[in-house]
């Protein structure tokens, strides 16, 4: 049954495969000094255009949230999410582990507002008694597919600048953000209006890795020994900097994004069609379409993917994902199956 | 110019990468939930001869010790180690980043001795003054190369069993060590006298990857929160069992490890031809030859390699460390090279 | 300007400065050992009618609550309060800076309502992806004032067991709670409905010092250990054991919680005639009436205490606390400047 | 039986207790902020004649070093002691489990010398595989009861400044050292040559209490979250707050140190004249005299004090503490009891 649960159900694009061959038997240095991983970092800061970033590959993303909040935050201080961030919903109390809490609020659709972040400042103002907020944690798509507009992120950027607070962006979809339809940030955008954040290439075409950038190495000084200490510096770093040499080659990463976000509209286009609404207006590889359980029962028995959240007595949300991977062939599949279901279901 | 420092310094063996290209484009479960883990745990059950043994696959050495340790220990808990343990002296203070002290032994030879064990139980009684003494961390190989004996590490077991420790066996070279000439363990042995080991794969042929054995699940009943919580459950972890997968189809992670150590008992029998000593007797892939500064310096315009220890004002202890991928014809070379550069310093 | 700002402004009881004077020179063990130690364990399981019990006094509150948690959950598990709690709203992220989340449910009241419970229970199932919820952390009286009955412990008990969560009460108030007119609680019953609490001294004539119990030994052996590591055990432990010594004698404890509320019923009695709702119905020494603000100016001239909540454009709900040392004739005092300002108030 | 077992066996000095009553009932803030902390602060910054140092009361030798060090420390950093330090032989782990490295020296006196630090910071510089030394913590007087003459304590102060470390001093028995017959340090000189360090109460006359000194406010600007984070800031501040300057009156804390080192003197001497060595010179209020197991064990008939360490077949050295609260009595008992055994041993 083919399943559209997630986007990491592949491996990786077959170039970084062959790239890995091709090098195989090259000797190189351990622990992110190979020569791909500094050739990856050198395509990097062009592409953000920014000479200044200082740039370390890891292997997931709750892996590079942890570091990165670890390292930034004095044990007192404390990261504001949206609920839905997942660092709170999705990581074991990753960051709780490290110490720290997480300041969640809640949002219509996954992105955090001014509003409420000023709010979080106010409401933590009695020192000792309360734990100092000292960064803002945003997603980008979110957690339920939305994408942040250049003017968001900048009046964010802004707003924790003038509050003492750091702007960490979670990329782990940021090529689907970057290439929606609807999207008018650049890579160089989000390097620009973050302190820090990562480009995440295991929901995008990489058999693992996320390259964290911070803005300037001036902010994280000894990062490196942190990667060390929890357990994230790889031996054979060479098996991170090769891929993300690839993704960024020919722009490569934002040709797989690109191609993930049309296979969903496709299958958006067909679910609209047939009347159904959306959790959320779907603008990357990522559709909530509310459904009728009939509806879902139909289409559970054809394909795979996560029931959501319950909307009322005879609807929920599901969660369909496509990848880099995703085939247009599956895609008209799905989309003939699921118009036909809903013909069955409405005439019935 | 060819390097002899360390055994991750090439790719993965041939079969690991054809086999990630052949399975590619198969959609499978995400966090070691897929085909390839499960069969690779097959595997080491089978080889092990432990049907109740918990199987966990994590992509590195540090990141496998801080796992277990964290895991198994209570707060007020402490783990013994040589000081020359890896834990102890290569991982930025990995152990003690999860609140634990790490309680060292001096040792000749790498290898933690009975009565070494006993002397910190001793010291260790003033409850609740001290932390308490609750596992015994060893390395095999050791990181100075030597191996433990069955009647050795039998004896170790028992001796923590009487004293409520429990046992865990660092095996990021653990392949060597069960290959070497001396050895007379079986994989099963280690898995009977250790409460919980890890068959390293990132030393011997994998891209990535060590695979984490408990004795029986009930040690570790809730080890994959842990896995999630400290960043080190991959995505697409398809990637770490496509490699155990083949590693123990065929006993290919023997026959590399074997291959590794003959290679370094060639440049063994070249030094010793020479005459000099090493700081511990060749048995695995690493050698710890004692050499003139003269001679160490001609070396080094040759091959790379680690200065490991001062031994006198006139030498010093070399770190030299074969793989799976080393070439039987730069072996030759290496003995030809240094007979001669022996030959020259001799007669000056 | 005498404050009403909380119950630790003064002393101790002078019974327990007298203890401390005629006890001074005598030689004792430190840690906790010390006779008046013994002693006052002794009564305190008297009074609760459980000769099992393990207790232990520490110097505070919040030491308490992170002691307690942090012993009784592993990495990956946590504790799920309301959010009024004292652990999530006043103590500097205490237990995250032990590595736990604390869920937080919403209350009207500041009490944990079992079908909140049940709620966390069924969000948090995604293992291993969350946390793992594990321990309950209710308060009483709670941070805002209310108490639970004997039915709500109970139950809350139960659905505890049933579910495999430790109830923790924070019993910091808890003199207060149990002295309520409106209580039906015994120590007996806190002590045979919770896994572990704690009787709090600091806010009930103590110096310093609340007095942790386990319903059993067995639930915490090796806690003496915690104590040590984090700090918390005081070398002249007979500071503690003196005072605890001195409120179970002749149920002082009781009898300074039992005044402190009659205290605060006066004043609550005084506010309500002249029309005043609260946020919460007064029972115990914490009261929070909802005033204008014309008339919190005017009382703010002549007592202290603390803004609690904002309400409305004109009104603010105001904390005022009573306790073992609040004089009759300043409550009188204090009822009758009340209800001149609210007269002059309302006549303009 | 009378103890010699330690310097808290006994309540508080009489002068402390009076001022406990007399001050009772006065209203007093909480949390540090009550005006006998204030006054006790200026008096300490007086002695110290060091108006920028930011000074905070805990209750606890062990609380206060570790609040110190995991507030100085960065993740990745370590702290260096001697094998004898009190965090590393005493402290149940507390400095690990705020997920810091204790790096060990040997030393025959229990005070660090240079060439050993130097030593340390040449081992650990393998960087990122090593933890990073980042402070030096001695004790003055030492766990040995030998103490730091000016010129140590200004070289070591200069080689931390050098290397980027900062240097604490664990001062729980500081008053002994300072009033040593063979001590030229001022307390203004311990201020000038750390950059941290605190005021034993507890062994010296308090209650419980610790006053912990930087040098610059700018060195632990936000400590005060810390304290609370850590449960270490008591509601009734007033206790510590009193203590402290009642012994910084008149130079109470200076006069009661002084008296316990007299009265060890003579002890000393009684134990010298009858021909005993000592583990190390005696020059505070610790005794280490290594004796005979028959003397030793007729002493123990008599009074109470520790086995300290095993020196051959026959002999142990013991330790003997005395106070603020020995009696003059009792050691000139003590100094004929001990000829007379020594007497009967040697007659025999």
């Amino acid at each position: 049954m083919y399943s559209f649960k997630n986007d990491y159900s592949e491996g990786a694009h077959p170039l970084i495969l062959q790239k890995l061959a091709a090098t195989n038997e090259e000797q190189q240095p351990g622990y992110g000094e190979d020569s791909f991983s500094v050739s990856a970092r050198s395509r990097l800061r062009e592409e953000m255009q920014n000479d200044n970033a200082a740039i370390y590959f890891v292997s997931g993303g709750t892996q590079a949230n942890l570091l990165v909040i670890s390292y930034l935050l004095r044990p007192h201080e404390a990261v504001i999410s949206a609920r839905t961030g997942h660092i709170y919903a999705n990581e074991t109390g990753a960051i709780e582990s490290t110490g720290h809490r997480i300041i969640t609020v809640e949002t219509d659709d996954g992105k955090v507002a001014p509003a409420a972040l000023l709010e979080v400042l106010k409401a933590y103002h009695l020192r000792p008694h309360v734990v100092k907020p000292r960064m803002l944690y945003i997603s980008n798509s979110t957690e339920i597919g939305t994408v942040y507009t250049k003017a968001e992120l900048s009046a964010l950027f802004q707003l924790c600048n003038e509050n003492g607070l750091l702007l960490f962006l979670d990329g782990a979809r940021l090529g689907h953000a970057l290439t929606a339809d609807t999207n008018d940030l650049t890579l160089a955008d989000v390097a620009a209006y973050t302190h820090v954040f990562y480009v995440g290439g295991t929901k995008n075409g990489a058999l693992l890795g996320e390259a964290i950038v911070f803005q300037s190495a001036t902010l994280a000084p000894e990062f490196d020994y942190n990667l060390k200490q929890k357990g994230a510096l790889l031996a054979k770093g060479r098996l991170l900097g090769i891929q993300f040499d690839q993704l960024f080659a020919d722009r490569l990463y934002f040709r797989l994004a690109h191609d993930a976000n049309q296979m969903a509209y496709r299958m958006a286009t067909a679910i609209e069609q047939c009347g159904y609404p959306f959790l959320t207006t779907p603008v990357t590889n990522q559709l909530f379409p509310i459904l009728p359980r009939t509806v879902i029962d139909k289409l559970a028995a054809l394909y795979s993917f996560y029931i959501w959240k319950t909307i009322d007595n005879q609807h929920d949300a599901i969660r369909i994902i496509t990848s880099w991977a995703t085939q247009e062939a599956v895609v008209e599949q799905f989309c003939r199956d699921f118009k036909k279901i809903h013909e069955e279901i409405t005439r019935s």
